[in-house]
């Protein structure tokens, strides 16, 4: 039953309902001797919050982290980490209708089917408010990771149909629109696309992707460990991801050999590869060129327009759901699907040692 | 390090090398009771085993099994369950030439990289052979989800750009023809573009899916184990697999929310849902609905053609594959993903009690 | 390196220093609908918490615990509980003269040996203060085993040389004096003995005893997470115990086998054992004997006589401990046994189902 | 319920029962290059064999050990290390009689209640023959161990009420008699001891002792995972321990603090300890000295005295044992000692790098 811890050598427990009184994170593991404070910490957690841009919930959460533990001098000790952020603006009269309904696309029924008891205010454990405190400690993963010298990048490749083709990416524009998109020009299509969405009471979903540099080659633990694998539980735990790829991911179905094998090639003195259509992976183990990873996210299920479901009653209801919530969940979802990668690949980089 | 395990409480280990004398396979936390015997295991070793078409490859390898422990008046008394499978036709002198070059698209590069030492012979460990072991294991973890009244049903949805459209769907003919596909009619298709690339000395992937039935709701462990978690675990473990995707998947992101939510409805006097675009999880614990899920299987890394690599002294060579390999991995492969997803679902379902 | 989190299913965090913030604990796994309260918690806390008698620290902590998750509407739901306790009397200014200085006794050097930095402030991690955060979870677990009719006993079967015989236990008395000692008679001799050993400036050890009523019997998973075994490693897990015996212990190993094997008998129409040299368990696994274990506790490392150790520096030097220390641990340590004994069992308890 | 696996990094499961074909062990996480031979792990199970004296069963076992898979070329791959012991003398009918009746001091009963159906044969998967797998894998810890300069040494310190006092050892006679004692002299004692238990149809128990040298300070993983924990978890998974200790163990009960400390000193220009009370463990970490540990074997509970017990169906039966049985299990435990602790530190070892 114990599912809300990752990791096996840099270990992450998450805690905490949408609408109790904080959320947190247990990191036990991390290496000692590496610099951390709230400020570094609190640097992702402002590309999750919301407030963003007008496509964000109304709901304002400064998220602000403490560190009660594992942090001396301003240095981390190797003993746990303990985080927590502290939930403030909470309206709970919004879900006192849904005490006994199960909202379409939520894990409102599955919660009841499992556990016969449920924190139905905000989605409760089921929130993707748990989500920052994987990014608190994504953070940690983070500050461990860059001593390292390995760096991550991460952004909206699609809103629903609005698709940045490579050919089109500005890397340095991704922190210039609110949408994380590395085109401005994209980004802009994205909004009206948006803003579509809004107005008919509606919700679109997306596809983040990540790129990890100077990863060495190494890292995965074959058969059933492997990074990619790994990866993707990690993925897969984020709530509104549907479809995981790597490198050419599904388009390498319809590729043959020749085409999709990446040859091997002499490059400063080192081995490489001429191309990276295995997105930096071979037999489950980074093999040096960049990783390359896509998740597909799904339309927000919350959406403002009535819908038909059930209550606990087994009654057919009409339910309209009040509530704060973001037309699009993308754009907040990039710096989750970044920490879940560097949690990942920190324990399996330990694991190597 | 220690990678070859899956499962908490249905653990499954798997051991051996392509040319070794055997590879196998500990089952270990099966339930006591449950009737298993050899027939039964080799029954599901038999869809994965080489020889069935003329597209697989000319290993003749019987895949026997034989079972050592845990078994005990034809009955699993609890304890572990050693499975072992002797490889017999073993060409050693086909992977002369590979002792020091690197494969394209193989784990040749990254196990030497990782470990320093590899056992070449037939890519080792990491030759698609080990999972022979997984679906010995996945038979073990069928007989126990058949206690349940849990059922799968998977078959390969593509072969290169042959696509069985779900309007086309026939479920009997999965069995009838080699490359399990559910329609003779794309079946033949399919077999002409491998045949096309075998001409061509080339290879083909594919699309395999999935449907699990009669899975009750309420499995899965969130937030990190979530019955999508640690289902995209266990398939990206798969040699050739590069993407992963639940329900509509990769699909959902163009979706809007009103389309892709499924709507609660009563049926039959308890909760069902109109349509299952989730795939049947909703939360990361199944919902009650089929589940559904689809692996993209890369094309087959060994290709008759030349190719350009490098050897362990960093030198460009160029290399001419020998042994006997197949032009397109998808259909023993099928077995596979059913093993690993029969086996995750055993690990949930008894984690569930 | 994640060494803070013990048990599978019902799995338990902690995290905190003796001088941070606070301290803590996670609890992953407990089912739902079990009836929890900082009530309940806070009356095993008070077992533990200093200034029950004259023999314990002046360190005054309330250690009032506050339930941040995992419980609603006075039940818990199967979400991680995260328990915290704030530090509130820390005097920082005993430990200055600590911070280069090894003390004999303590982990101080082998913190310093394996993480190169350490919270020097009263122990930091390695203080005893963390098993406030056991006491804390092992109460959550306690809560459930009652749902389930299972019952502890825990004592101080020995101070020092001063022992409880069998044959003078009064159970009733164990709550009457502040030793937690079976008998108020033995108990005013080891008051005598402390405080003896108070006027010495020096500390003494102990044994604590511990009785499970109403385990039934199936507890326990063979071969390594044996009931015994699992148990054997919480035990040790808490700082100052050096031995652990189930059953007849060390004696057993004087004993014929025929004075040490449980004759099996039929009571009350069904099977039950004539004694229980064996301490309710048979190869791994409960028999449904009251289960019976012993713990060897050292005597306290911090005692305030001058001592002889060396500093960081590699020199030589005479230390004189200030600070508040117990002269025996051993009173305080009874219910962090118990809530080590709980958390282990609870978590095999759930494995079994 | 997957207990036969142990370790994290470095992990063993262990398959098998007394009566079944064959018996082995997977290690898997074994650092790559390693050098390993079956006459290495021979050497060790030659330990543990029967037939080295006139006290141990006279089921004729060579245990021979075969190496499936894990090993290239003489040297260890880093990939899963299969490990296989065949059974062969093996006398079926001695445990008909046996089928539905529960032995004093077996795990029968609990194996009955826990799984509900068992290979009552030879005590099926309780038997000790468990445990020529445990040293099997243990040789291949040994085999990694050695190359970091660590040394064990392990012998027995007493058998009944013979007791080898320290100033009687003669380190350089443990292996010149066939109990394994480090005095000749208390080993004539003890086999006049163990035929005097013979002739009374009765078993005696006893003490194993065990020291590892050269061990770096800094393994171990606070706060659940420390040396002393999963150490104490490895003995007491070895069936008739029920006793552990370390360093002066129960002795430090009675001590006081001034004694029990040891005091560190400068030696050799590095940081050592004048005494070592605390067996080479502070907080839970090795602290250079080296590490001491006792484990408290009960008598064999196989006797050939009658034996009052009861039956399947609840009925008193009179129990007459014929199989074959050591009056002494200790001096054949001693490799298992060793060999649980070898698997243990080579994980913690792993752990910290």
């Amino acid at each position: 039953m114990a599912g809300s811890s990752i990791g096996c050598i840099f270990r992450v427990t998450t805690w905490g309902e949408s609408h109790g009184s904080a959320i947190g994170a247990v990191v036990d593991g991390c290496p000692s001797g590496i610099v951390l404070d709230t400020a570094f910490i609190q640097s992702f957690l402002n590309r999750r919050k919301p407030g963003q841009s007008e496509f964000t919930t109304k709901r304002t959460e400064s998220d602000e982290v403490e560190i009660l533990s594992g942090v001396f001098d301003g240095k981390t000790t190797g003993t746990p980490i303990s985080l927590i952020i502290r939930n403030r603006d909470m309206h709970f009269s919004d879900y006192d209708d849904l005490k006994d309904v199960f909202r379409p696309g939520h894990a409102d029924y599955t919660y009841e089917m499992k556990y016969g008891i449920r924190d139905y205010r905000g989605g409760g454990r089921s929130s993707g408010r748990e989500t920052a405190a994987r990014v608190a400690a994504g953070a940690v993963a983070m500050a461990f990771l860059r001593t390292k010298g390995i760096h991550f990048l991460t952004y909206t490749k699609s809103i629903g149909n609005i698709t940045v083709p490579i050919s089109d990416y500005h890397l340095a524009e991704i922190s210039e629109n609110s949408l994380y998109m590395p085109s401005n020009v994209y980004a802009a299509k994205a909004s009206d696309l948006i803003k579509e969405a809004v107005a008919e009471k509606n919700s679109v979903g997306g596809i983040i992707e990540g790129q990890v540099y100077d990863l060495q080659a190494g890292i995965g633990e074959p058969v059933f460990s492997k990074l990619d694998a790994e990866l993707g539980k990690a993925f897969f735990s984020i709530g509104a991801v549907k479809g995981v790829e790597f490198g050419d991911g599904f388009a390498a179905a319809t590729m043959r050999g020749s085409e999709h094998n990446d040859a091997f090639i002499i490059k400063d003195n080192g081995i490489s590869k001429s191309t990276n259509h295995a997105g930096g992976i071979l037999g489950g183990i980074s093999d040096g060129s960049p990783l390359v990873y896509r998740l597909a996210v799904k339309p927000t299920a919350s959406i403002a327009q009535p819908q038909n479901t059930v209550n606990n009653n087994k009654e057919a209801v009409s339910l309209n759901i009040k509530g704060r919530h973001d037309p699009c969940i993308v754009p907040r979802a990039v710096v989750v699907a970044e920490a879940m990668a560097a949690i990942t690949i920190a324990d399996l980089l330990l694991l190597k040692y």
